[in-house]
């Protein structure tokens, strides 16, 4: 049997150690790996190269990115080209695809499948957005990253009695600025899910320097935004795919902070560092999973499926589960964390 | 409403963050907190503090081990001292008490639950062992330790072409062995759920040096045992609550490998490092989560309940789910890591 | 005797070593600490605390920042309070003062010390700008933080084929870009010490990608700037100091090598991370000597001097050997880093 | 012109690096490098392995080990085979060759030296005991290790009120203790310059408790011993080298603090973490400048010199230099630091 992958879309902590869970589960049955370069791209031009299970493909367990590239064609680029496609799969004699990467992947996938295409999808998504499943590797990485940074920008905000911003990933959900922030032991967290006030924000900051304390940290989501009406920002500028770019929430909230409460207000934006590097403990445990699980639903077969994490079990889920919606930041949670703020 | 809480058993990354949660939510709703010192003992001889609500109970969030203390009292030292313990809560006002702990600690606070005492638990395990839940906090950053500690390990066995034996945590159960050995690429994974033939563990290993390997790690949790009849282990120490003292068994073998390969072979007990330092930010998540469900479900009078992580849910249980069955490494994650060592 | 300590200017990792060693070695020899709060500002305003030598205090040899607070006070509003100063120092009974700082605080101390007041001198500067001393703590902590950042870029940069810049502290001087450049693995380095022409930076990338490399990392000091003539670049945004804001320099290199190379290129400030935190052990153990050669000077009355580092031993040098000249990277350090780029 | 390096003794963080400078510089000259295996074993045995400048080289920069792999060939059998080893180097055209080791591995330089090959040495020793130089990379990496592990250690003796005993690296001197105790704020640290009388340790940590601490941290070189006469201790177990193992120093004062004191105490032995790993950017700054200032002698024709840092600059020194004398803990080092303890 001969099984191919790719990672498509942002990298994050945990791709290698998919690949590398893929590459050697295979083995262990027989069957060969190929890889394609640069996601979707490099399937559409024929662009692979053989996986060996070697020491080499071993040792990327520990590294970050994807040693295949990644990339993120436009969908229409894509879907016009599933004939190459079909061909080039077949001119390589491969039995099933594996793909990893995020909401765009699987419906790339999806599309695939429902073209006939033997599939396996393995989400990906730092963001953790992907309802199907409790949690995607990268997620905890990058939680640790931003942790990090938080844990250190408190020494620094308090030396100074400032008030310290901290824009995080995380364009469409909270996620990141919700876990960081708890674990972070943030004054106040933005969200998307949940539109601020900036009023709000000040007056809350304001009430603990009110109980004498000197300084705050306040994390938000890049994609955090002011509620309709209160506040007008900037239009945010945005790459080819609609992605807006970083830094601009962030250095709003401390420009009005900063009006508002008279107060020494810094802003930082962790940016790329979050996604890179070494992947912690938990994603390379899950991401390895994910491909052992993936890898023996393609042994078997078992195709137009998507590996999930659900408890303590990895579950296999139809594409329809996995896409279509993202997974939000409930309620319950958000309001769970504000207990704890301030 | 007047709240206590304390921390029982050996320390674990996150005890410190149970604690602020529960005092930053009792706080949140009109609740004042004491807290006994040195676990049981405390309880038992009136020992307690005031817990405030000001930056210094914030700051430990980030902070191992428990500013409380703890301690291991003997079972029938606590359970002769009932009367007592009632007295001293009732002199004490205390309306509700949230003890944090594992195994031991939960079948106190049902005895305690059982004899009248309003209490809710918060379940604590470093070995990931108890039942009712997905993970415990702890867990995460031991496993975290460990796998830091053995991709050091990696570098210095390859450049001496040697065969390194890691000896980590889990007397009972196997999981922080497979979940950092896994993480940390070993070459194989002993644990307490599978007792090991001596020789099938150095077939594997020569299989390795056949295959052009020059080096190995072998994770070995210090639990793990050999197959009755297949090799003498001497007896190992214990202390007088029953734990062995670390160390044995990846000396041991150590001592066979060095023997039967004519290897170079080294062994490394992680001990105690394992269980101190900084919690990673998913324990602090999860410890937070807990003491604010505890908190509140004290709050509201839902006594004689733990909580415990399902899914992405935080749940209540009762005392007899969450006590009386170690929650063992299943056969299938073990099948499944052993397709990836070698 | 009686001891005061204050800690001003920007803060850096290891402030809070030097508090701790002060107390010590003053409890050591039976002088007791006061701390002045928020650097010169509070002594002026004659903010002060008792320093115990107590579990706190040995606490915080760990803890970034400084527990004393910081502050940048305008230089003539601390001149024109001399007698002020004077005045608080004789009614606190202060026998001796200790001063942690940059330049700016070195300069103030000397003041003092030519107006007759028995001072110490701790040299701090996490740019590594100061003449005297070969080290200062806080810039191993902050080449630390950068250099962990650009591990982490790499393998995100490698995976999307990009072009990183990465933009770190030094206003004046380059050591921070220097070293976390070396140590990163950077293929280009760009410090104050020697103003760039940014076409020889795309010519320089252009090779890597001519010798089939598909990404690189460029680290920035965020004073570095270009050539006279050679480009454009908008006027910095400065703070009530003069202190330019970070991300200028950076952004404006994306966005010229964006253009010209037709690449695809990101750049991130790593920012106020780099001094917050944790210090590193060498930082650690620099801050202690200082803190322990300091106390002893001021208890054997030696005053009118600042502590430095000048290979394996710590000296005694005069504030005029101190103060005045920066300390650039010299040129040879400069070639020889430019010899292991691309 | 064609260089030759190897690495030999025990490994430690920074080799790579070291040859990775090596490489490069070398390329950037127009000379070709050639790796020797397993230290001088490969250059007796002929196994050689050209080392090309290129991403694979590049990227070694941060892994622990060598690529080379390392060994401790006796010495008879190393100068038994020079004429072996002239004929190796002649016939693989070797104009100069690098070899990167400690004490032993100098010896072995010079003794070459001394038989007309043209050698440059690159000191390493993880423990800095090598005379002719500040620092060696490796050290600092150890130290950050062990200051790792004892701040870990902190919380989890704190919360049980345990003396915790952790025995470092160091046969022969105390700089990795003295370091590690200074940066962990040990509460003793005990080296092998100063042989320790028990009763005055025991003292010491009495003295601690009575002044109402409740646990003690001791760090202790693995090469610390008893004073004369003051307690028996077993027989250490060495290997064929004459290298004492870990663990025994620690267990026995930790059994006679138990004895005395009464005191809940447990030992760690951290082991071959110390030497496993990432290097920590101040380590890779040094043997990076190692690397470039070592390949220019080559290059030059300057032999019979070993690379060695003075303050802030990298010296050549001869041979006699750099070997023959340990380079112990010096008396106002370890005076300075006692101070601190307690």
């Amino acid at each position: 049997m001969r099984i191919a992958t790719l990672t498509s879309g942002g990298d994050c902590p945990g791709l290698n150690a998919v690949i590398r869970g893929v590459v050697r589960t295979a083995a262990g049955h027989g069957a060969t790996v190929i890889g394609y370069e640069d996601g979707w791209q490099g399937l559409v031009e024929d662009r692979r190269k053989q996986l060996y299970d070697d020491e080499d493909i071993d040792r990327i367990l520990t590294r970050g990115g994807t040693i295949l590239g990644t990339g993120r064609l436009p969908v229409d680029e894509f879907t016009g080209a599933i004939d190459r496609v079909k061909e080039n799969l077949a001119d390589a004699g491969i039995d099933a695809l594996i793909t990893i990467g995020g909401e765009g992947t699987l419906k790339g996938a999806q599309f695939l499948h429902e073209h006939g295409v033997p599939v396996v999808g393995v989400p990906k998504t730092i963001d953790n957005d992907v309802n199907a499943t409790d949690y995607t590797f990268g997620f905890d990485s990058a939680v640790a990253v931003a942790t990090d940074a938080i844990d250190r920008l408190h020494t620094t905000a308090e030396s100074h009695n400032r008030v310290m911003i901290v824009e995080v990933m995380g364009r469409h959900v909270g996620w990141i600025a919700l876990h960081a922030g708890m674990a972070g032991g943030a004054h106040d967290i933005l969200i998307p899910e949940h539109p601020f006030d900036i009023e709000d924000v000040c007056t809350r900051m304001a009430r603990r320097f009110q109980l004498g304390e000197k300084y705050g940290i306040i994390v938000v989501a890049e994609g955090a935004a002011p509620k309709e009406g209160t506040l007008e920002m900037a239009e945010r500028e945005v790459d080819q795919f609609g992605h807006q770019k970083f830094g601009n929430v962030g250095a709003l909230i401390a420009h009005e902070i900063q009006n508002r409460l008279d107060a020494d207000v810094r802003s930082t934006v962790l940016g790329h560092i979050q996604r890179g590097g070494t992947p912690t403990a938990f994603d390379r445990v899950l991401a390895t999973r994910y491909a052992v699980h993936a890898t023996k639903a393609a042994l078997r077969g078992d195709f137009g499926l998507v590996v999930a994490l659900r408890g303590e079990a990895i579950r296999l889920v139809s594409f329809d589960d996995a896409v279509g919606q993202l997974k939000c930041v409930p309620d319950h949670r958000w309001e769970s964390a504000l207990s704890l703020l301030g």
